[in-house]
């Protein structure tokens, strides 16, 4: 499958492109960045934004678009951005009906490097060896893309396993005790 | 001036278009609620704000769009939605070149009811007598809307002279000193 990483920002928005599955070695189709100036108003950042997200999907077709899930609790200062700028990379993906998949920073750090605590510095570096580059991607947004489309290739399979195993249970079952159970 | 306001959220983002200038009775042009399902998947709510935004641009061709300033620090279960509808409405707004103000719900409190700590009743109530309307209008984040366009059309000339004020003190000022002052 492939997959387009998307790591939320205002003045440096990282993508990645990623094709493989898992257990198989991966490839990286591109990587980059996504700027907009700091001085431009919020709306005109915006629009940075759509359009820079709009290139990467024009031009490398993802099957899917993964983006960091951002939590209200990290980065007070700089999350407000995040959270706009995910919106803007989460509603290109959902016009054009692509499906967007959303993984939290210790989910990909724990996915890539076998640790949720991991640095910046491993992350690039495990980045850098998964897809054979010859030197980690930079800025480390553009290498956290990289990681976000990795993650999603390789948890991919286990969360198709889980939606079908809670499937299978729910059919199994009459609706009344699921629910009961549910709630 | 024909100001569309924007009380931006997920489930119910609140719309409403008010003409005016400062100091003369204002006249309510439309509102409403753009709703999206909380079932639907993230994407798919913000293309479904996307739309309604759209539809309201392209019915009444505000000149300008206000939108609550969204702070992570308030309502931090809701705030990551809160901040994603309005990157979604700035977004709208941006890419057809319509300009976008940001104000704070204290600022827009205290514009309508003359204390930013009024409650929801009281700017409702604030709300239908400016715009000589019958009953308050429903829900809360409709009459929010109207209470941020009257809000942007009873301080743009305030804001205006300040901005001016600026320009001129700084053309007045050598650089150097005026980056000192600011600094």
């Amino acid at each position: 499958m492939r997959v387009l990483g998307v790591d939320p920002g205002l003045t440096r928005c990282g993508v990645g492109v990623v094709e493989g599955v898992a257990g198989r070695p991966l490839t990286m189709l591109g990587v980059g960045v996504v700027r907009t100036a700091a001085e431009a108003d919020i709306g005109g950042r915006l629009v940075g934004i759509e359009r820079g997200i709009e290139e990467w999907l024009d031009r490398f077709s993802p099957e899917l678009v993964a983006v960091e899930r951002v939590f209200s609790q990290h980065n007070v200062r700089t999350v407000m951005g995040t959270a706009q700028a995910s919106a803007v990379a989460m509603l290109c993906a959902s016009r054009r009906g692509i499906p967007v998949a959303l993984h939290t920073p210790s989910e990909v750090k724990a996915a890539v490097t076998g640790s949720g605590r991991a640095d910046k510095a491993q992350v690039g570096a495990m980045v850098t060896r998964l897809l054979r580059l010859s030197a980690p991607p930079k800025p480390a947004d553009a290498a956290d893309a990289l990681a976000l489309a990795i993650c999603h290739i390789w948890r991919a399979p286990a969360q198709n396993r889980l939606q079908q195993a809670v499937a299978q249970h729910a059919a199994a079952r009459p609706v009344t005790a699921l629910k009961g159970r549910t709630r």
